[in-house]
């Protein structure tokens, strides 16, 4: 048996190719959008890719099963659990199998039996790996059921999407569906969907695997033998979901577009007028340089995703995803910027123009915007003498744990919406954990008219550490 | 002024950025469909492209002028001459100026004068230069009206395409456009839109530019005063033009498609079965690999174009505008294949495959296509005993210098069209000068269900050798 | 706590990066010589490389803890265990912490617990993991003491190197080392220095790791109860190791050169008389092309390893340590090439040529050298009538198990040191499984002077075919 | 024949291969140390370099002529013209010619004709090119004798070595040297062996190559039939010349050493302790990133040579060519570094590091240094109330053409010899005309202990916006 691990590290989400030796034959378990990957890894191996199995729809992703099937021929496995609301939609486009809890099915001499796993969705599945001639089984794909040192979270679409009352009746079946878990042998390898950093969960290890007998001691879900405790701790302390989770869940449903129906993206490089033109339309303009840059001229109401990690989880939150959009980035970013934004469905990247233009744009005559930084000291004399607003855009559960006094709470997922709650008679200074959101929410602020905007760099790190220094 | 060159080797096609540096502003002349060039140089100079420029309606490439005025919104200034056939038709679409003889233009302080100079087509125009404060021209860009050693044929639509009449009336032109080319001072440069190797000429230098007075002295069309004369050599052992010439020209006079309207291209890594269906289909594959590995073993019925640098010119050759079709490379290939495809607009390229697949699919059974070579001694001997038959699929004119004795004459480009008049009780040896256009008609061969092929590596060099061996 | 796991393809190597995220502090387990890959992985998780650490003196590939050291400042961890002859001896160089069983030392706040396990070799220490805060261990680094599936050899430097008596010692120690891994729990991971193809071992699982439960379970070594019974197992059929292993554990004791230290490697492009002027001198050229290409033409003398998986395995084998040498190869497999023989330790490589030159060469008058296929079918009947030598160049335990009636053993590692014992008086067909080393071997003897020698592409694989078909 | 050109935007340089396409064979004229592009070139053009030659010993970069002798064969012509303190010292480690005033050779068909003209330099010749079979020159390759609009300096050595005397008599040499030229066939093109922005010359055109006729028009240089003023002109108004001028001729008389005789240079990512223990040590470290970035936090004592256009004229003012260094830089710019650093001659650097290391190290406890930046309007008022020192690092040239009134003029080439003249008991602020250069001189005056600077990054091109638009 042969196991290759596929990680994206902005999405935090993992995949695996499993292929037989003997016969040549691979499957893909949760492949991404990016199929690549695994025709080269499979091209590599000498392996033919037969088929992909999706544990769930999956809320965070693209899922690249029909890329697989369509470019690769490959028969989809995937769960015929779960109500009317949990059926795929587009199987009709590709060669597929419909799985229940119970049923088996080989890939080579390879067995993967399917248990129902329900809880972080209803229709979830885990496939329990026996490799061939084996009496034991090696590992289980568990999906976003159990990942290293946590658990899939039951309460993303009431929360994404506002389905109501789908998170508390999750958890309960999660805490059926870990009892089944438990029943595993000690020895067995837990292959999940994602590793930390992933907002499918809380907690999630940096360790790519783990065992079965490994998380019944160091999982913190083991610790509960009261079904209402557990929910109850399940459901606490949840980061809040990316808006895009929503569409997300929609398009793995009903079906994402092949990425060899969209337009190819071409790079622009438009003329002063073409740019002010643009901006009197309100098209949609992502600038992903680093805030250093940002902050020192950048077209006018355009926003700052800097291409750091966290930039699909913000992309996801702040692109439209019917609005046609250009984006400015480096030359050596595009493609990756490209690559992302396809990751999690954002197919309407218009074309991308390189950030040398804005030189070019400014000596043409036209105005870039930008912004200041302050420091510890500055910001903390200006909140003494009540010169300034401070917004705090981190989550709610970082924000409770401490905060710069007199600073006000506008989480930045959602601070597009609320922008007319700031008051614009004093500048306005944005804060977070260390600097990278706050940088997002100035250029959003600056875009939504707010003018006077100064970006606390340093963020809470840096303010407590103030604190800390004279307290000692 | 600044001033750069442009080459794409595979069209022999030349073109050129002149920026003015007081007013960062920049012209393209004769841009190719390829823009990202342009793009890269204008703002690694700190230029703004507010302009495109044409000699005339290319016949060879995909003018990249619809892609300039969309992507930068420069204005495009285009001939205003010739007839009611010979007139852009996609002008609402874009920025235009329309210019005829004697107008001239600014570029910032450089100043561009249009003259008329038809020949190698009826609304071909060349723009004389003069730098900012300067009293004399520098230089004239001639697109293909003169070369270096040579001057544009006016025979391409006439063989191309079978425009009755126009080549007779071209040459004409072409004599008394050169009599204004003789009254420019000898000290200015010369900058044509090809160089060695294009089909729009017969006997370009592969020198990029000239001087007038140069030309006067050494290009042989300055040798005629007689119209008569002149007409018939230049009319005269031009090379057979590739059948897309007539394509483009209709593409680049109606306007070709954006890049970004284009879809994306993806790479397919097809199972045995998928293969089969394809061939049983009749879906075009062409496979761009060296002729020693195609020979080694391809798909049943693919097209043997290897990637070099008459890649383009055959493409041009055997694929069809209209019908989508797959491309077999290697992983560091596709890239430039999908590009040079585009350079003379086929767009209908589907996706692609790594060559890495054939092995895996011949290990699913799928029997490859193979063909043997043969020395030049074996041919000898197997032509003395009326074993074989020899086609030769060079051009005329090269047949006629020198051939195999017994062989038959198949021009490559004509061989699709002609296979049925190739007898199939013996062994067919294809041959060439070298052994490049033999492999691919070897491939035609196969693919039309003429099994028994051999393909002579050799070519006529090597038979030259041989027989030149045994006369010393 | 944060693992990363890196796998070489060609060593079959695992190494490890396992980092306290609390503290940005990291360890590599088991460094190859190519450290950018943890430079580039360290800076990406904002860790802060520390240490690294041995599991023995590596034999088949040349460790990294050198560069590392020199190159971040990192503290070694190596082992103290074994007698005089198994002693580091470049600890001067370097931070360096030597460690015996029982040993612990922390990184950040990861427990690492050393646990003397000898077999494979007699200092060979694992690393035992606990993480911080835990009560019970995650994982095992077991370097090449248990694989997945298998055990590391004890054999090696017995055979590579001729010391005598160490393999029944080793394994007899590693009986006893397999005693103490079986007190472990069953939940616990177990991280391995190799993976399926590696030279250090027999029959390696291509999954990445497994659990201690599992291998209990699976692991052929653990059937047995009996010491004698499982030595001798261990022992037999182990393949024929690489006579570049004995190099390398002198290297890795010694201490390697660094990089740094090393000659930058740049392009030549000699002219013929230059090349004949290396081929006079015996400069060994190494053209590492498809063997397809190289039996169309190659410099005579030239020696063909393909690049490919086995590349390095070959280089090991046929190159010099001490002799300077030029490299043949396509533009864009270079660099992968230098990589590789660093990684094994031939430092020796003076330049190299692309593989573009061999045309201009010829075009020169060098006459390249050639050889022939034959098909299963010709060399049947050719063996028929005793026209042929056939040589078969597998491994001995290949050979034994099935081999062309009439056919030959040379080893193709042993092949350069006997081709005096291969007659001359008909032509030389080589063979092995698939044709690969076989085209190694062609190469060989054409350069010791076995002109007539033909390649049977075909290999047992399409012999057995041959026979099998006519069977049915 | 065939003529290809050469462009290196750093150094401004150009160099030429020049082929006959019946035999082949090609030459180079006037060699970058970077010879790849060469071989690239002839290899793609399936060209075989037989040959070298150079203009003149040059002074801004090390020449590629020994490089291509010994990675090719190629002789080298060289001139034998000057007196002995300028002859060639490494003639016998190659094939060489050394050729006079009227000597002529042959490369294939082509020939190449000798002239000497003495001016920039007093060994300094000319080749005139006459294509086979024709009976006129097509072109001359003028090294630094003439350019497109400007002639060689003849002072680059008195200044920049402090050769004495050598400027004027130079300068005479030229006048008579330009009557020669005068004397050749208006058609003739002409190729420099620099560009615009070379500090070989003070007005060199963009166009990269002109005609004699054309020159004989528009270039300054022969509106002078009076000696005396001719020389008077032609040493005014130079700019100063980068010290490592010296050094190169230097370098090129005694030949440079080969690339491949250099130290591979590897990445290094040195813990916090390692860092401080070079700073204690002096060694220097490069930083090559953006001022914006530099400004924002950068290891104590480290200079900023940001990677532009003019990296390599800085690098050579700065860096010493004795002592080792290490370089900071993107991960995508370390490469063109090294290849710039060596076109030049620094063959000291000993690793490098990526700029994600500096986040760590402050992680770590390193406390970066950083710098302000000043706008037009602050500067304005602080310079009213005398509050701050304003140094402007230009050339003394651009100085005495307009600058900040109460600025002092310190040339940044010279600015870390005359470091001791700045007082410190106010702030200091560096301009120069667009702000890249006052980001050197700032962390060359941090470098030096001034602690207190400030950078105007607007320079005097937004000092004088300021002041023009006040005007209106």
């Amino acid at each position: 048996m042969l196991l290759r691990y596929f990680y994206d590290e902005k999405l935090a989400q993992a995949s695996y190719l499993v292929g037989c030796e003997a016969t040549g034959e691979a499957i893909i378990i949760d492949p991404a959008r990016n199929i690549e990957q695994y025709l080269t890894a499979a091209e590599q191996q000498g392996m033919n890719i037969i088929a992909a199995a999706e544990t769930h729809i999956h809320a965070d992703f693209v899922s690249g099963t029909c890329e697989l099937a369509v470019r690769t021929g490959a028969t989809a496995y995937l769960s015929d659990e779960g109500d009317q609301d949990w059926k795929y939609q587009f199987l009709h486009k590709l060669n597929h199998v419909l799985v229940k809890d119970g049923d088996t099915f080989k890939i080579g001499g390879i067995t993967f039996e399917v248990i129902h796993t329900p809880g972080h969705t209803p229709e979830h599945i885990s496939f329990i790996v026996t490799d061939g001639g084996a009496t034991q089984p090696i590992g289980i794909f568990t999906g976003d059921f159990v990942f290293v040192g946590d658990i899939g979270r039951p309460d993303l679409l009431e929360k994404a999407a506002g389905i109501q009352n789908t998170a508390d009746k999750g958890a309960k079946q999660m805490f059926h569906s870990l009892q089944r878990f438990l029943k595993l042998p000690d020895f067995v390898q837990v292959w999940p969907a994602h590793g930390a950093g992933s907002a499918c969960g809380k907690a999630l290890g940096a360790v790519p695997s783990t065992t079965v007998g490994y998380e019944k001691r160091a999982n913190w879900a083991f610790n509960y033998n009261n079904e209402a405790e557990f929910v109850k701790e399940l459901l606490s302390d949840q980061p809040e979901p990316p808006e895009y989770f929503a569409e997300m869940k929609r398009v793995n449903k009903e079906g994402p577009a092949l990425l060899s129906e969209l337009s190819a993206i071409k790079r622009y490089s438009p003329s002063k007028k073409t740019i002010e033109n643009w901006i009197n339309d309100n098209v949609p303009i992502i600038d992903v340089r680093s805030f250093h840059e940002f902050s020192r001229g950048h077209i006018p109401g355009t926003i700052n995703i800097p291409y750091t990690l966290s930039f699909t989880n913000w992309a996801g939150w702040f692109l439209d995803y019917n609005q046609p959009f250009y984006v400015i980035a480096d030359e050596t970013e595009i493609n990756g910027v490209i690559h992302d934004l396809h990751s999690i469905g954002i197919d309407t990247l218009k074309g991308y123009m390189h950030s040398d233009i804005l030189e070019r744009l400014e000596q043409d005559g036209l105005e870039l915007q930008k912004y200041e930084q302050i420091s510890s000291e500055e910001l903390k004399n200006k909140m003494k003498n009540d010169e300034v607003y401070v917004i705090d855009v981190r989550n709610e559960s970082e924000y409770k744990q401490g905060a710069i006094p007199g600073s006000r709470h506008i989480m930045l997922g959602t601070l597009r919406d609320r922008v007319h709650e700031i008051p614009t008679d004093k500048p306005v200074v944005t804060t977070c954990q260390a600097g990278g959101r706050a940088a997002i929410a100035t250029s959003i602020l600056q875009a939504h008219g707010v003018s006077n905007v100064i970006h606390y760099r340093g963020g809470y790190n840096n303010w407590e550490k103030q604190h800390a220094s004279t307290k000692c």
